[in-house]
């Protein structure tokens, strides 16, 4: 008999819920008051992200581990950008009433898993458990910044490098997979399906369902004096373009440079047009002084130039002009949703 | 011609939406990169706290302000209750795709005023847009302990005074003047009828859909020197019992002192039952050492003694065993939902 959330009720979910999460580092008071508190080193950052079933995730693909743990790498890849240590997280989740506590503990577990692999020392704190008719799953993310400046994307100047580390392209890649064989013609989610295919195509798909945001380098380059920095999350075009329009520059994009540094990923290939366009990688774009020291793990992508004359020239790739394009929520209307 | 958050785009909402917001004092830099950076003078205590619609709402009865306000004061409220000072919220904001983008405006606004009333110098430094089936509201809220020691639940000890600042039993009032006289016989909300209770019932409607939280007295609690402190939001009968179990100690309510402090309020006449198990207030229950000059806004409504011989006998009223009442989300089932 599976036991649902329902039946069990708040406070012993609840329960079952905590026992999967490791403890905080910086955490002086846990769960269980009105608040967890916190000490930092410096100022602290704050980021928050929700994945909704639907929009952002289908069940039938993603188990619960899985949600988990892109839960904590899409937040903690955020505080990472802007150069912290992440330290905690909060986590409100809803979800319908006779969903499996199982499915609950496998999120913990996720959340746990990512906080230990991606940034040790940081864990959950706090949060809250509710019901919804679909699963809803918002986390916020604290950092400490242990006396540097942060790191914005404000601050990229022509003459410095372009970078990039983590994935590029292969966790639009397995989105592009799970459409095309997980799914019905009209973009149901298909679970049946999604076992072969983790035979046949684990990489970009775990990219995509649990991906391995470099969080740890976010330190690193902020230590090597990165003058910019983002977590691209929605596409490389459409990141690069924000970073030059914040920081009133242009960015050039060099195609040989993305297919030296990022064609073959742990044996995939990965085409340049994918790089440009995925969305939901999580690694760090930065913008480094020219005679910066590159931290392990970055790679030159291109470089950064003068503003242009228009909105249109704020982006290049080998010198012409980049729409940049990935997807907004509100407008893509995914099939079956 | 209404427009609708599907039709203007998620950057398009995030202006409507960014521009109803003030400034966070504490913020070094607010929403627009990756995440906001904020200074604090001591520890940082942090809450979340979700409001979906059905369960915890019901947009027939709740405006878009309304809606707002209240996020902020639920989670302004926690963090009171650990004797720190609002600093910042984060809010996660996830509507169907043919919501009106007055809507999103009008939490925004009351958003907004809850910080600027209850809270000074607090405001949004971040959070996100997303679409869902239904409306959900995720809120992070951060408070600056300014090197004060928090004041948690558990320090609770036998002899101190038990006070009670704000309302108290107001807000379960209004909820259940909403499901006698603004719903159908299957418990749905009906729009049409909220107007006129208003007029009649403005004060118990208004604790219940925009609760004024005493999130000052927080502060003024721990200065004054609170040895445990919660915020009161699921019922004064369970939250005591949590208190208690938490300090290791028994709580005595005293219905005269209950009556004498809080029968009536701003002209309602409240009955002690409605006090006990009316949830929602956001108050804040706070024990002090028996010689502590309480800050004006505090009431006497009890006494810590010594833990009892049992679980049933932690929590009493008038000498009397009293079992602690209110509502589970998981476990009660919403008319309508």
């Amino acid at each position: 008999m599976i036991m649902t959330v329902g039946e069990l009720g708040e406070s012993g979910v609840l329960a079952r819920v905590l026992a999967r999460l490791g403890h905080a580092e910086n955490a002086l008071v846990g769960p269980g008051d009105d608040c967890a508190v916190l000490r930092s080193a410096g100022d602290t950052v704050v980021t928050s992200d929700t994945m909704i079933e639907g929009p952002d995730f289908r069940t039938a693909w993603h188990d619960g581990r899985d949600l988990g743990w892109k839960l904590a790498a899409t937040n903690l890849s955020d505080v990472a950008a802007m150069g912290a240590r992440p330290t905690a997280l909060t986590v409100s989740l809803a979800v319908p009433r006779d969903t499996p506590v199982a499915f609950l503990e496998a999120i913990a577990s996720g959340l746990d898993a990512a906080c230990r692999a991606l940034a040790p020392g940081c864990g959950v704190v706090g949060g809250d458990l509710g019901t919804a008719p679909v699963v809803m799953a918002a986390v916020t993310a604290l950092g400490d910044l242990e006396g540097r400046e942060p790191v914005l994307r404000t601050g990229a100047r022509p003459g410095e490098l372009l970078a990039y580390a983590g994935d590029l392209g292969l966790a639009g890649l397995g989105l592009s997979l799970l459409f095309e064989r997980a799914a019905d013609e009209d973009g149901r989610a298909l679970a049946g399906a999604v076992d072969a295919l983790h035979a046949e195509f684990g990489v970009p798909l775990a990219a995509q369902l649990a991906p391995e945001s470099p969080v740890r380098l976010g330190v690193a380059a902020s230590i090597a004096g990165a003058s910019a920095m983002m977590d691209v999350s929605d596409s490389l075009s459409i990141d690069a373009a924000r970073m030059a329009e914040a920081s009133g520059v242009s960015i050039e994009l060099d195609s040989s440079l993305l297919a030296e540094g990022f064609s073959e990923q742990r044996g995939v290939h990965v085409p340049v047009s994918a790089m440009l366009t995925g969305g939901e990688d999580h690694g760090l774009l930065a913008a480094f002084p020219a005679g910066a020291a590159l931290p392990a793990g970055f790679r030159v992508i291109g470089r950064v130039a003068e503003s242009g004359a228009s909105e249109a020239t704020r982006l290049r790739l080998d010198g012409a002009p980049l729409e940049p394009s990935g997807w907004d929520p509100y407008t893509v209307r995914w099939p079956g949703s």
